[in-house]
């Protein structure tokens, strides 16, 4: 098996060394990730400039890694389409330091490289831990193998995307994994409104979460609760109920 | 009825100009849109910066414009939570240059800020034309006119993002509006490798498209059978076949 990891905290994230240690028991292990930090990015692609490659050693037997300078979602589309010259079994993206659950998962550099998998025919797993801790990469680089092995001996589909996100308790706590939907994360105040030492107005995003009443089958109410959460995500946007709705209206003529 | 327009082409954009133009004889218009090209930029949105507002004249009685050193989706944000405020009623993000149609979709600036009013509360419309001359822009323009007008009319709920499409036809051979679904475009050779001056490699995003097989349905068949294609879209990401599926697997424990 020919895993590829990637992220969008850098080649040099923490994440990235823990997920390459432990998968490289049941696979060829592929490393392409940004050269530095694109949190926040969204499914940014790079088409004005070009794009380069470096080799780089991350100390970990038998994984050989490169760094980009182009986005999540570059990293996966060249790695693919051009320059790792295998298409990967699997697409590994994170571990993200900071959960990618309910609405931030658009915004989610992670999220998006784990999207371009699944657009260029990989299934794909985004991984994300609520804390940087140790305790918290370790046990989600296992529960990643495990999700792997899992889906290996089922047969599932080769097309999916899993959305895994780890809350910040003990190991011993977690009360099991829970498959789950999106969720709403909202909030409020999103920006601060500054002065710069010329007396300019300038705007930062800031923003506080809401709590927002969240169906019991969200990523938002399963971590609260305790669980890993495990979403299964599309990149087809459609919204199928809208779809039968306006099909019937006279917007169809 | 307030009306706010951006785009990812950049506040001097034509489109934006022929929209304003057209859309003021039914609302109050605000634009807030990048002070530059932001194309494939995604659902980027800007953390790491401070943003930057700068009011604008488009030469549009009765037109208030600003320009923003953010992202699509960061006008979107800002606009509506600290800026403006007011609410839209409804925000409009194009009109494109260049089709918003298939997978593209999500490498896009133009639904990225379409889909950013929606996590926002306001509904949107996000227009593209096939191609940007004046006869596309005067027609897509009317096109969205036509769309709002038939929605107020039908109190269509609060919630909604279309992406308008408008084939490069004349406007008479146009066969009439269809409702559609996100289709699939695929790219083979989706880089160039080249060397520099200094010897070095680097990648070039190009990409030539395959002729896919689309369901009739879909925004990439309306297209090309000669439809404006409106599709209804969302923000929830979640793929609800495979969370049915994965409910009743082990994963789920």
């Amino acid at each position: 098996m020919n895993i590829l990891i990637t992220n969008d905290d850098g080649i040099y994230s923490e994440g990235i060394k823990y997920l390459a240690n432990t998968l490289k028991d049941i696979a060829k292990i592929y490393v392409v990730a940004p050269d530095r930090e694109r949190s926040a990015i969204g499914h940014a692609i790079t088409m004005h400039r070009p794009i380069r490659i470096q080799k780089k050693d991350l100390f970990i037997s038998g994984v050989n890694a490169f760094s980009s300078t182009g986005t999540p979602a570059d990293c996966i589309k060249l790695a693919i389409d051009e320059f790792l010259k295998i298409k990967p079994d699997i697409i590994i993206s994170g571990i993200n330091i900071g959960l990618n659950i309910g609405t931030d998962i658009i915004y989610s550099g992670t999220v998006a490289a784990a999207i371009e998998a699944s657009v260029m025919g990989v299934p794909s797993i985004a991984i994300s831990v609520e804390n940087g801790i140790e305790q918290n990469f370790i046990y989600a680089s296992r529960t990643c193998k495990k999700v792997i092995n899992g889906l290996q001996a089922k047969r599932i589909p080769e097309e999916f995307i899993l959305n895994i996100n780890i809350p910040d308790i003990n190991r011993t706590e977690i009360k099991g994994t829970k498959i789950t939907q999106m969720g709403i994360r909202k909030y409020k105040d999103n920006y601060i409104k500054r002065k710069d030492p010329r007396g300019t107005d300038y705007y930062w995003l800031a923003g506080q979460l809401i709590e927002e009443k969240n169906n019991k089958n969200t990523d938002v109410s399963a971590i609260k609760e305790g669980y890993i959460s495990v979403t299964p995500i599309t990149y087809n946007l459609t919204d199928i109920n809208m779809f039968h709705r306006l099909q019937k209206s006279d917007l169809n003529n």
